[in-house]
C-alpha cells in the first residue's frame, strides 16, 4: 500500500499533519493544481496539443467526473501569482520542466496539504526535493516519456551546428547566397569524437542514434552501461571526465542538475575541450556556467553551443545566450512535442489514478518516495 | 588506354578534331578552368577550405610544376564572363554542382579544344550531357566524394523540420519566450512514416542512418536494392511511386536531374501526399515545380519544406522559396563540407593525374564515356 505523505523526523518537526494513509488519501475530492505553459492562439490548432494550460493535459473531463477540482495556470512567479494562492489548499502539484513552477521549501511549507507532486516530462529539478523528502511529499515523475524526443534532438542540433545550417539560413531569408559563409566552417558528423556526459536513459539513445554515423563515441557515467548494449553500440567508457573532453569535436550534457553538477561546467573545464568543440545540451541550463559559455563562444574556443534549456526559465530578454554567436538556441521544447505529450499527459492520468486508489506508481518513476531520493538525485 | 575524345558521328559533323590518343592527351600543356564560389572574406579563415576559387582545389602548385596552365573563375554567367573567354581554349573544365557553371551545347561548341569535364562533387546535370556526348566529350565525377556529407544533411533537415526548430530559434534570436509556438506542431520522427524517393548512394546511406530512429522506412526505385542491405535497413520496396507517397509523413527527394525527373513533383503529385508532409530535397531544384512548392507550403498542405538545391543558382532573391511559410532552405551547399571538400578536391587531383598519364578513371566516376551516358543519366 502507497503511503503518499511519509511520516519523517523533519516533516513532524515542521509540525504538519502528516502520515495519510492510502485509505484515506483515495477517499474525497482532491485539489489537483497544474501549472503549464500557456497555450494561448496555438492551443486550438491542434487536438493532440495537451500540454499547455489550455487543454490542461486533456484530464479535466476525467478528473471532475471523479469529484476531484482541477485549477490549472501559467502564473508561477512571484508572491501574488496563482500558484502561490493555490498551494495552500492543494493535495496534488502537477508541474513541468518546460515552464518550471519552481517549489522552494518556503511554497512546500506553505502548501499544508500537498501529498504529491508530479512532474509531466522528466527532470525534478525545479523542486526542492530535500524539503520534499523532509516534507514526507512524494514526486514522481514520467520517467521515459520524453527521453527519444530529446535524444533526437540533441542529434538534431549536432548536425545543424557542425554543419552551419544556421548561416546559410538566414541569408536566404535575408535574400542573400554566399556559400563560403557557410562552407569554410562546415563539417560532416562521420569521423568525429562525440563523447556524452552522462549516459542513462537519454544518452544511450542518443548513442544508438549516432551509431551508424561512423563516429567515434565515448561516454563518462558514474557506472558503465550493460556490456551488450556497451558493444552494440560500440562506446568507450571514460571513467575520468576530464580526460575524455579534450579528445571530444562535440561533448552532450546528459545529466541531471543536481548539487554536484550545479556550474559543472565552468571556465576552467570548458578550457579543457578542444578548440572548436560544439556542446549541446539539453539537459539543465545550471549545469552549464552561464556566462563561461558566452564567452567560450565569443572566443571561439567553442564552435558552437546548442540547446533548450536555460536558468532561470522563461530566459530573460538579456539572457547572454540569446546573443552569443554560433548558437543553436530554443525555448524549452524538446521534450514537448506533440508524442511527448500525449505520452507524459498518459502518465500523469496514470498516476493520478493509482494515487486515488492508493496504489504504487512505476517504480521507475519515483524521484522522492518515503523521504529517500531517487539515486540520480544523490 | 583512355580515349579523351571519342570519336563519333556527332562529334565529326561538328566538324572538330577529334580522337586525341592518350598518348597525345598526355603530351604538352594543357589548359584547365576551374570555376567555383567566391571565398571573399572565408577563403583564409581555414587551411582546409579548398572548395573556393581562392584556394581552387589545392591543385595551382601540382598542376603548375607539371606545366599546365589553370585558370580559375566564379564568373560564369553571360556571354562576357570570364567562363566565356576561358572555355575557347581549354581542354579540361572543372565546375561543381554547388556554384554551377551551365555547360550548354553553344558552350561545349565554343571550347573547340575540350576534351574533358570533371564535375568537383556528385551530379553533372548542369552539363547539357548529350550535347557532351556527341561531341566525345569525357564527363566525369567524383562518386560518392560527398554523399555521406547529403545523407548527412537531409536527416538534419528532417529532424528540424518534423520537430519545428526554427520558430523556436527565432523566438531567442528576437527576444521572445513561446513554448507553445514550438510545441503546437512539433513531432518526434520516432514512428513515423519516411520514403525516400531514389535508393542510389545516398538514399541508401540515409535508410541507414534512420534505421534506430524507430521509423517506418520505405523507398522507391527503378530497382530493388540488395535483399540483404534491404533486410539490414528494414526498409519497404514501393514499386509504384503514386502509392507510396500518400503514406509517407517525409518525402525525401534522391534521384539526379534527368529530362525524366524534371519537374517531377508537379501540382498533382504533391496533392497525392499526406496533408501535413514534410518535403526534404538536397538532389536537384528542378525536380520540383517550383510554384507549385511554394503554393502548398503556404496552403498548409505540405507542413515544411527543406534543401539546399534551386533552379537556377545561385537563387535570384525573389525566388518564391526565400519566402515561403515553414521553409529549411540554404544556399547549396549540404555535399560542400570541409570533409567533402578535401574529398573531391583529392579525387579531381587523382582524375586528372590519370588524365595526364592516359589512364582511365574508376568506373564509377564517368557520366559521359565514349558517347555514352551513364546509366542514372539515361
Amino acid at each position: 500500500m502507497a503511503m503518499w505523505r511519509a511520516p519523517s523526523a523533519a516533516g513532524q518537526l515542521l509540525g504538519r499533519a502528516l502520515a495519510s494513509t492510502a485509505a484515506q488519501t483515495s477517499a474525497g475530492s482532491k485539489k489537483v493544481v497544474g501549472v503549464f505553459y500557456k497555450g494561448g492562439e496555438y492551443a486550438d490548432k491542434n487536438p493532440n496539443f495537451v500540454g499547455c494550460v489550455d487543454s490542461a493535459l486533456g484530464i479535466r473531463g476525467w478528473l471532475e467526473s471523479k469529484g476531484h477540482r482541477y485549477i490549472v495556470t501559467d502564473d508561477k512567479e512571484g508572491i501574488n501569482c496563482e500558484l502561490e494562492k493555490h498551494i495552500e489548499d492543494a493535495h496534488v502539484l502537477i508541474t513541468t520542466p518546460f515552464h518550471p513552477a519552481y517549489i522552494t521549501a518556503e511554497r512546500i511549507k506553505k502548501g499544508k496539504n500537498l501529498e504529491l507532486l508530479l512532474t509531466a516530462g522528466v527532470g525534478s529539478d525545479h523542486i526542492d526535493l530535500p524539503a520534499a523528502a523532509a516534507a514526507g511529499l512524494t514526486v514522481a515523475e514520467i520517467t521515459g516519456s520524453n527521453t527519444v524526443s530529446v535524444a533526437e534532438d540533441q542529434l538534431m542540433r549536432i548536425l545543424l551546428l557542425l554543419r552551419n545550417f544556421l548561416p546559410g539560413h538566414h541569408q536566404i531569408v535575408n535574400g542573400e547566397w554566399n556559400v563560403a559563409g557557410i562552407a569554410h566552417r562546415a563539417y560532416d558528423l562521420e569521423g568525429k569524437t562525440v563523447g556524452t556526459v552522462g549516459a542513462g536513459r537519454i544518452g544511450r539513445l542518443l548513442l544508438q542514434r549516432l551509431k551508424p554515423f561512423n563516429c567515434n563515441l565515448m561516454y563518462h557515467d558514474r557506472v558503465k552501461i550493460d556490456p551488450e548494449l556497451e558493444k552494440e553500440i560500440g562506446a568507450k567508457y571514460e571513467e575520468d571526465l576530464d580526460a575524455m573532453l579534450p579528445k571530444c569535436d562535440v561533448v552532450v550534457i546528459n545529466m541531471p542538475l543536481t548539487e554536484k553538477t550545479r556550474g559543472m561546467f565552468n571556465k576552467e573545464r570548458i578550457a579543457k575541450m578542444k578548440k572548436g568543440v560544439i556542446i549541446v545540451n539539453n539537459a539543465r541550463g545550471a549545469i552549464m556556467d552561464t556566462q563561461a559559455v558566452a564567452d567560450a563562444c565569443a572566443s571561439g574556443h567553442v564552435a558552437g553551443y546548442g540547446g533548450d534549456v536555460w536558468f532561470p526559465q522563461p530566459a530573460p530578454k538579456d539572457h547572454p545566450w540569446r546573443y552569443m554567436p554560433n548558437h543553436a538556441m530554443t525555448p524549452h521544447c524538446s521534450g514537448t512535442t506533440i508524442d511527448g505529450q500525449l505520452r507524459y499527459a498518459a502518465g500523469v492520468k496514470d498516476m493520478l489514478d493509482r494515487y486515488f486508489k492508493g496504489e504504487d506508481f512505476p517504480a521507475q518513476n519515483y524521484i522522492v518516495k518515503a523521504g529517500q531520493l531517487a539515486s540520480q538525485y544523490q
